[in-house]
């Protein structure tokens, strides 16, 4: 597998440009997203620093190192988010790159940005060709331009296989999505909780699943956290979701795991080291752990809605009223 | 007014090292102090790039660009907790500056750090005493001293007039705070909302004031992604805190308050533009306003537990069993 060629124009332009700093910049779920591709620059970067902010936060905060030595990551899947289009327009100003993730190359976020990533949404999409897949291969891809990092081929030779991940996945984690829903189904409050990789589906998780589209009370606790304050909200009765990742942060995970067991009663547990990862080149499997995740918990949400009655369509001001 | 004693031994070790990365690093109520430097750092520094970690997540996603180019900030109150303890010395061993602000000079976070900048708790601190004054000189500090940036000179005006605006602002809010006890006491979810330099009071408000001590189920929402997800949860029966500072960022937490006011109705809101700011300089008054709101919010707490009659020293995990 190679590079997609929409990956590869940025890439080019990275290599001709000094690079000092990535900004990760949209919002809501597409935000999520790009939790894990920090955690892979903090990690993996020897010179590039990186931050994540939300659309809005980014063009009021005004990061005084924006500027022709920065590369933005934006991404909204319609391309009509109007504080990620602001925040594209708002880089270029500052002489930035600006790579731009999208569904639609004709929307005022492609027009507004330098580089434009498509990527298909819908139905039947190829792992290799998902929002995560093409941002991985842009990160490695800086990784290996300007610092030679070698992980990119890692991630190349991982992608064909995650179609088959993800279904042995989803079939493994059917029932307890079921049973999940099951008894679930009445909670007023659920929390998530996770570190490190992982922790950008919990928050997609709390912020997108639970209360927008169940309209449930939810946070999502950082695994690390917990301990310093949201521990004492523990009982019996309080609902747990916590992702177990292969990261480097997994033992913040697992103390989390061993207090909800001892305390707690409502957990669900997810654990990335019960996946089939047939296929996954072994320096990528806790970067690549996330993306499981993200597939598998969409099935949870889903028969929670069935559970709920709650369809997960439903809105009562998302693109319905002016905000 | 002069800088600290203990700041200014930092700042000569900064001044003769090259100083690339600031890492903000402690846990909980401690971590939650270093949002608004992160703003500032962020806003202000040419050069300087900055991160804020929990500090198990700190150690365990080990980033790459800590080294002996890096200042590392740290807190504990007590200067016992273990991950931050840890912390310090991991970052000593990558030969980064350590410099950790404790209650306690004998604790082993002191022991552990190469620098140690001590403050006053408990009854009658003088606000230019405090972990957040100590935090500020060091951070405008070393903006000062490795960018020639002028705003030190402002924190150091102002700084000895903050008992004063904290005393007014708190005379000021006292009806407000009764009020907010006796709506909210029976309420079982309260969410928290801010953006820019106030976000960290909304998080430390969540997480140890109401989950904490209260055993309210809480969630610091940022103002900018409420209307990606969040919102959705928004009912008149929703309890809704919302902070707005006087930042840059402050038509975040405006968009959220008129949406609010539409669509909410428990609403408290507690806005910086009602401070009485005798003393404190134009051009660092976005700065100091999560200072004030840090005292303002403590009144709230502390009317909502007796109004609960669930005091706020109540633990049924904290420091009494092990985790």
């Amino acid at each position: 597998m190679v590079v997609n060629e929409h990956v590869q124009r940025v890439l080019d332009a990275v290599k001709e440009r000094e690079i000092e700093r990535v900004f990760f910049v949209a919002c809501g779920g597409s935000s999520s997203l790009m939790y894990s591709s920090k955690y892979i620059l903090d990690r993996e970067a020897q010179t590039i620093t990186s931050d994540l902010y939300s659309s809005n936060e980014f063009i009021h905060r005004n990061p005084r190192t924006l500027n022709e030595k920065s590369l933005v990551i934006l991404c909204s899947l319609r391309g009509n988010t109007p504080e990620t289009v602001e925040a594209a327009k708002f880089a270029r100003s500052k002489g930035a790159i600006t790579a731009s993730m999208t569904n639609l190359t004709d929307s005022p976020l492609a027009q507004s940005s330098e580089y434009v990533i498509p990527y298909p949404w819908g139905g039947e999409v190829k792992a290799e060709e998902s929002n995560y897949a093409v941002l991985y291969q842009l990160v490695f891809g800086v990784l290996a331009v300007k610092e030679g990092n070698k992980k990119l081929d890692s991630i190349l030779r991982t992608l064909p296989h995650l179609d088959s991940v993800y279904a042995k996945a989803k079939q493994q984690f059917a029932p307890t999505a079921q049973k999940f829903a099951v008894d679930f189904k009445d909670e007023s409050v659920i929390y998530t909780m996770a570190s490190g990789a992982n922790y950008g589906i919990a928050y997609m998780f709390a912020i997108c699943f639970l209360m927008e589209m169940q309209w449930k009370n939810s946070h999502a606790i950082h695994a690390g956290e917990f301990f310093h304050g949201p521990f004492e909200i523990l009982d019996k009765e309080s609902p747990f979701i916590l992702f177990l990742g292969l990261d480097e942060t997994r033992p913040l995970e697992e103390r989390a795991l061993k207090f909800l067991r001892q305390y707690g009663e409502k957990l669900l547990i997810i654990d990335a080291k019960d996946y089939d990862f047939t296929g996954v080149e072994e320096d990528v499997k806790g970067y690549v752990a996330p993306l499981v995740l993200n597939q598998v918990i969409r099935q949870f949400a889903a028969e929670l809605a069935k559970e709920t009655k709650h369809p997960l369509e439903t809105r009562r001001y998302m693109w319905k009223v002016a905000y």
